[in-house]
Parts: C-alpha cells; structure tokens; sequence
C-alpha cells in the first residue's frame, strides 16, 4: 500500500490547540477490482429489449411543453396526454452522443472529479427534510446544519463531491434559498457540487456563480463543466416539468446531469428486480436521451436507486439485499451504453446504529462492485434520507476510507515478503523489533480514527463509549477547528454581490422554471 | 429469487404462546459471484515460489517427536531443533493427494456440510474465553452459556456448522470439558462440528462420539467423514505437539482438518501482506502436507487467518482493509492448490455497535468474494475474539441472511419483467393493488427479523431500540422457546454412558497426547 500516506494530517488553528486526526490523503481512487456480474450477458439483452419496447410502446409522461417541444422536434411521438414514444433507434443515436467520461472542474482544480471509467467518487449526503446529532437531537433542515454539514464535507478527504443539498434549509425562503446554499458551497468547500434541478432558473444561478468562482463566462464553463445536477424520473414514467426545465437548462449549458430514476420494488415499479431493472433502465436512458437531443454531447450520467419497500407496510427500505443487487445490475447497464454510473448507499435505520451500519454497508458494496462512479449519499444519511445525521457522516467516512484503503494495489515483491527477517526471527519468535517491521510499520496499515482497539479495561477507563458516541466527539472536534479553504477576496465579493442582486430581483417570486427559448 | 421461501418458520412450544421468527430456510448456499482477483497470476507466483523458498531452506520447527517422525519416515530433513525443511516436491506430491471437495455428515443427514468448490457454509464463533449479553453482563464461560450458544446457532438456519468451541466452559475440569461440549453438540444440534484439536485423546472422543450418533464404527466414519477439527500454527514458523498428535490422529482416522496459520500481521509476519500471505501458505501447506503423509487422501482445509495489529500498541484488529483483502488473496492461493479454503470474519470492537458491524462486514465480503468454503467465527465474535457475544450472534445471522439472500440466482423473464402491469398501472401510478404485485408480494423480498423499517414517531412509540438491544429480546425468545432436534433415546444413552466411562476412566488425568503407534 505505498501510494497511501498514513501519517496523520495535522488541523492548525490560530489560538486553538493543534489537534492530530489521521485521515487518507485526497486521492482519485481506481476501482481495480473486475465488476461483480449480478447479470448475465443474456439477462442485459433481455433488460435491453424489454425497456426499448416500453419506450416504444408505452413511453413516458412528460409534463410541461419544454420537455414535450424537445421530443416533437426531434420526430418523436407525443400524444394529447403528453406521453413521448420513443423508437429505439432514437434512443440509442441519442446516448451514443454522451461522453463515456467526462471531468467537473470545481473552483480548486485539485479537487477535479473524473466521472466514468474505473472512477469511484464518494458524494456527502443530499436531499433530507431534517437533520440530527446526539448534542442537538432531531430538528428540520437550517441554514446553520446546512453549512455544518458543507463543513464536514470538506473536511473528509474521502468526500469527492456534494449531492444536490445536504439539507433542505428550511428556515429560508424557498425561492431563493439555492443561491444561500452555492453560496455556502463555494466559501466553505473548494470541492464539486450538484446544484438543485427543480427549474432553469435555479441552475442557472448555480451555473452564474461557479462561473464566476472560476472567473470563466458561461460559454468558458461550457467547455470545462463545473457544475452539475441530479434530476429523478418521477417513477412509473413520468418526467416533472421542473425537473425537465432544470435538465434542459443545464444541457444547454454544457453540465453533466445526472438521470435517476426513483424505483422503489413494489411501489413505483413491479415487485421483481426484473421489473424495476426494465423500468429504471427506460427512464434513465429517456432522460438522457432528452439531454443528448437538447445539445449532443452533454456530459450525462445514468443514475439507479432500485431499492425496494417493505411489502407489508409500504415503507422503503435500503441496503437490502436485493437494493445491492440493484446497484451492481445497475452499473452492468451503464456499462452496456458507455455511460457513467450513480449509485447510492443507502439506509432505512432511525438510529446510527449496527442496522444502519449494514444497511449501508450492503449498499455500498454494491455499488462499489457494481462500478458506481459516483456513490450519492454516501455519508450522512439515515431514516430511508428523512434525515441528514452528523454522528453518521463520521461512521461512514470512516468506512469509505476502510473500502478506499482496501482498493488501492497490493504490493508483492522480494523485499516486501521479507524472507531475511523471517530467517532473522526464527520459528516462536516476533516481528516487533526486527529492521524490516522498523522501516515499515509507520504507514504499514491502514489506520482508522474511529475504531477504538483497546482492550476491555482500557477501553472501559476510557468511557466505554461505542463508535457512534464517540463520532459525536469527532465531529465537534472538526467543527471547532474548521477553518474554509482560501478563496480569494474580490471573487468573494463577486459571489456574495451576484446573489445579493438576484435576492432583490427575485423578492418573493420563484426563479424562472423554463430556459429562455 | 424463486428458490427462496420468505415465510417465517414457527417454532411450537408445548404451553408457550406460538412466536413467529422469519428466517431463511436451510439450504446448500451457492457462490454465485466470480470470486475477486486480490492479487494477479504473477502475484500468485510470487507468493508460492517464496513460499516454497522458506519451507526448503528455513523450515517449520514441529515440537515432539510424534510430528517429526511423519516428517522423517518421509524422507524430510529433521535437524536437531527440530525443523523440518520439505523439498517442493514432496509438498506439492503431498497435498495434491487432498481431494478439492468432500462432505461431512452430521447426525442428521439433512444437514450434510458440502466443503470446498463453490458452497459457502457460515460458522458460529469459536474460541472465546469470555461470554456477553446485555442482561448478565461480561463473564467467563461456563458450560450453561456454551449450551446456550449452541442453542442458538442450532436455531439459525444460516448457520452451517460450528467451530472448535463455543466458548471454554471454565467452570468443568479440562481434561474432560471436551466429552461434555461434544456431547451437548451431539444432543442440542445436530449440524457438522469441529472437536477441539488439543491432543490425540480429545479428537479421538470426538470421532467415537460421533461413530455413536450415527450408529457407525470408526471404519465406516473413515469413508463417510462426520467431524472436523481446526489445527492452528503457532506463527512464526512452529507446530506444536499437541496440535500435532491431534491432526494425526485425526487424519488417521480419515476425518478433515483445516490447518490455520495465525498470522497477525506486524507480530507474528513481517508487516506486509506480501510477507503475511507468503508465511500463511507455507504454514498452511506443511501441515496439509503432514495429513497427506499420515494418510493420503485425508480431506484437508487451507486455512487462512490473516490480519494485523495496531502498529502503536500490538493489539490485535480484524476487519481492516488488510484482513479483508488477506480473505480474497487466501482463497486464490487456496484454489491455486485446489484446496477447500477456510477465512472468517471477525471484529475488535468492545461493543456491539457501529464499529464492530462495520469491521464484521468488511471481513465478510473479504471472505465471500474470496470464495471461502467455511467462514469461522461468523455470528458471535466481539472483542476480537475474547468475547463470545449472544446479541452479536444475532446481529450477525441478520447480516449472514442478508448475503445468503443476495447470493440467490436473479430471475430475468417477461412475465417477472411485467410490462404489462407498467401498462396497466400507467405513468406516475403505483404498482401495490395490481396483480402482477398481488401474485407476488408475500415472497417478492427477502423479511429480515432484525431491521426495523417503521418511521420515526412509530419507531419512538414502540420504545425506540437501536438494532442491538432489539438483539436481546430476541436471543431471549429463541432460548425460551428452543426444542433440541430429535434424538434417539438409545444413542442419547449410548452417548451419556461413553461420556461417563471417559470421565471415570481419565480422573484427573489429561486425555491422550499422542495417537496410539
């Protein structure tokens, strides 16, 4: 494991005292292990085949005459109830024109995130209503969690990117409330985000101030997309308005959309991973075909969240076996067009709990497996999304760095073997003390900074505290001694004035749902 | 996922209210994922070619005589200390006379243990000094609690086979704690077992213990194998007479063994996989290759115990990066050979919390995606190893079911596909009335027993339990309502009168070190 610094990355903080946490350096993590075949080649054509014929067939909603004009210029079928019908060769003329890789490029070009290929990215939490930690207890989404929350993302070198909001801040006009939230990305993190999909005129603000963040124009950023968003399927087949508008506006710019499908087994598709493969595989592709016919070559991203729900209760349920199944089948489809893969690591727990810990473990080895290039709501989530949890963001990076720490190549060779030192030991003896174990043991092994491997009385004498109250301990710590990445002070004053003006402009009215024409 | 019955089993009890407990039928779990290449075929070269190097020229020092003579009647070179240097020759003539599969009965023939190729069977815990559960706190073992595990790894369908020893029973004499944990084996369980394999006269008792409860003679047991021990290597580099003279006599009696190096990186290896890997084979093959000279064609298991320690203080960690890959890397090696291959998936945590799920499941994945035949230490292992855990136990067979449902084939077809259920339920519908779902909801998904997917408010209102003290009400209701398998009242008495005469016969004497000549 050479290509990995173990040593601890050290917080300075003026006045404050110098604490020691040890974290894996930022790095691009290759996924070099070969993707998990939950499919067969035969299964794939029969997946294929099927979701062609609904498209065909059946099509899907879309609501709103921005979406609806896309399809009728491009020769498809849309009938009176708004439903596009989609020939197959469309379709796949149409994805052919998305990149099978691509590059975000935030404000600090180090943090570039490659998106295709063997790429795995982490992504912080994104979409909950409410937040919880164990200081503060439960409460709805604000302004302050949601920059806490930034905070704690990039403050984890394992965290590649932001998901479209790590909490809805709810103590802010809905209108406007996505300049707050980019404007809190771009001051407190220098890492790639998602901006909120629901209409133009939100990414375009999005679009404007990483623009501006990078001193690019809009027709620059084009050419170096900087910004990116997620828009869900509103699953069985139908496409929101918003969301359409919001896609359209970003393809037309030049930014990678990201297409999920929102299919729960048993409530928004059939209840078989057959059905929902179909119906995910349908929808993904159609959104994407949309982007393609809006601007050819728009950076698209097939997106899964085949999970299923509990079929007694209607409650969904995450990391299930079949929901880890789905996100492997899910990237063998995305693979099968060239397109990159989202996937997720997901959960239904409502406590940061050993539930929530195999759930999200199931999921994300799934998805890790399955080839996800970007992993959503990889850290934070907990209670089926209903809540971002601080105490959660800390476990989970903890164990992305464990499954970062385990992808990076072994080692094997004379000198790593080490046959002298055996010879030097002898049979009984230990390898504390010898030459070999001294030149390596510093960064032999990965070091965790949440497992606590005392023995019982230690550990005892030390609080007997489980890993989840001492995550509460490690996120207080970060937090306290948190200081923003460096960002220049003119374009600080730029960003702040652009949403300052658009506040005025927009008073109480929402922004503009569709792209201007 | 057809093959998969969802209904709960339900467990009677004359006088006791009905309880129902989902939990997956028993079946012959097959590994249907390509196992992960940890390492490449050079990598693979490396590891045997120095691990052949270290058997040639530094040798495994066997303490006692019983041990070297085999060696020496072999034509193997015995130097004074002890050491025996093999030729490659010999060990690669010797194990190769290893079948690459076999089956091991128990009582019950149902419960036959197929080991080796592409089945996985999952192991309760073995080895703990020291028992928990959240209502008696932490105490030593006692032959009361090891009943009790042996109860509830009966119970659990997933739960193949059980390893050497639940946990000690300090509270018998232990020259004869063995007679009275394979007689509670033999009566409260009537799945596979491994005997403790301290000494000839302990695997011995065990054999004749279990000839008894299938009504064979040790000759007829020899062609149809019923009971299996673990020997481990005292790494670096030394066998001990005592598991000597049990393996012997073991393979003796044509009966498996698995041999398992204990190579905890750091300590007892250089601290490297590459060195950790290159040992754990050399071990695991001299012993292989001592059963083989004892008697060709014993069945044999490449063990593999490979993690490492916390480099700053010694202690043992399981569930690393490193120990997850060292499960993959050991099944290639294992299959190199065309050996049966033996991992675990174990934990350093104090608790039952986060980190131990999290560790558990790391070494898990490790262990299926190396195709490990037997997985020890499965349900139960806290503390890394110190502890057998009763709430663990059933955190864990949640998550073992959790990958024995995952494993299950993927049905692709046109009617589980339901497109025209998508027709019927149309765009922005939902699929819970339709018939394609009503056909198909009782068994769409696999029903844990442990996760609780209700929402907050209910969750709160039913007490508001994490997974782990939900984990207490339930190993309580198995043992309340726990009704042993049927046994003959003639072989209950035929195994009771054995263990009586033992007992009389050994006093306070220690069974047997060494096989009869």
């Amino acid at each position: 494991m050479t290509q990995t610094s173990r040593r601890g990355r050290r917080q300075r903080s003026a006045g404050k005292p110098e604490i020691r946490f040890p974290q894996l350096e930022r790095r691009v993590l290759h996924n070099r292990f070969a993707p998990i075949a939950a499919l067969d080649e035969e299964q794939i054509s029969l997946i294929h085949d099927a979701s062609m014929e609904l498209l065909e067939q059946q099509g899907i909603e879309v609501m709103g005459e921005t979406g609806q004009r896309v399809f009728r210029e491009a020769g498809a079928s849309v009938d009176a109830a708004g439903v596009v019908r989609l020939e197959r060769g469309l379709v796949m003329e149409s994805i052919a024109q998305a990149p099978s890789r691509f590059r975000v490029t935030p404000r600090n070009p180090d943090n570039t995130l490659p998106v295709g290929g063997d790429v795995i990215q982490f992504g912080l939490v994104s979409g909950p209503p409410n937040v919880h930690d164990a200081i503060n207890g439960r409460r709805m989404g604000n302004m302050a969690d949601y920059r806490r929350l930034i905070c704690l993302g990039q403050f984890f070198n394992v965290i590649g990117f932001f998901g479209n909001q790590a909490t809805a801040p709810t103590d802010l006009a809905p209108n406007t409330r996505h300049l707050d939230t980019t404007l809190a990305n771009l001051t407190l993190s220098d890492k790639p985000f998602f901006v909120p999909g629901i209409g133009a005129g939100r990414v375009l603000d999005g679009a404007r101030l990483c623009a501006l963040a990078r001193g690019l124009t809009l027709e620059q950023l084009a050419e170096s997309p900087a910004v990116m968003t997620n828009i869900n399927i509103n699953s069985p087949r139908r496409l929101d308005d918003t969301m359409a508008c919001g896609a359209i506006q970003l393809a037309r710019l030049g930014q990678p959309v990201a297409v999920t499908p929102f299919t729960l087994m048993g409530a928004m598709t059939p209840a078989t991973l057959a059905g929902a493969l179909v119906q995910q595989n349908a929808e993904a592709l159609f959104g994407i075909c949309l982007l393609q016919l809006v601007r050819p070559g728009t950076p698209a991203i097939y997106g899964g969240f085949t999970s299923n729900v509990n079929m007694r209760s209607g409650a969904p349920a995450f990391g299930t076996p079949e929901n880890s199944l789905a996100n492997m089948a899910g990237g063998q489809m995305a693979r099968h067009y060239g397109l990159p893969h989202r996937t997720s690591a997901c959960n239904a727990s409502n406590a940061v709990d050993v539930q929530a810990t195999y759930e999200t473990q199931m999921a994300l080895w799934g998805a890790v497996l399955g080839h996800g290039n970007l992993i959503y709501h990889a850290a934070g989530w907990l209670e089926g999304g209903l809540v971002a949890s601080f105490e959660k963001v800390v476990t989970d990076c903890e164990m992305l760095q464990h499954m970062s720490a385990m992808l990076q190549p072994v080692t094997i060779n004379r000198a790593e073997i080490g046959l002298e030192a055996m010879q030097e030991v002898g049979p009984g003896g230990h390898f504390f003390g010898c030459a070999h174990t001294r030149e390596r043991y510093r960064e032999a092994f990965y070091e965790p900074f949440l497992s606590d491997w005392q023995n019982h009385e230690s550990w005892l004498q030390a609080g007997g505290l489980d890993a989840t109250r001492r995550a509460t301990a490690i996120w207080q710590q970060i937090l306290a001694t948190f200081e923003p990445p460096p960002l220049d002070q003119g374009v600080q004053e730029a960003l702040a004035d652009y949403v300052q003006r658009r506040k005025e402009a927009l008073g109480t009215h929402e922004p503009e749902l569709e792209p201007p024409a």
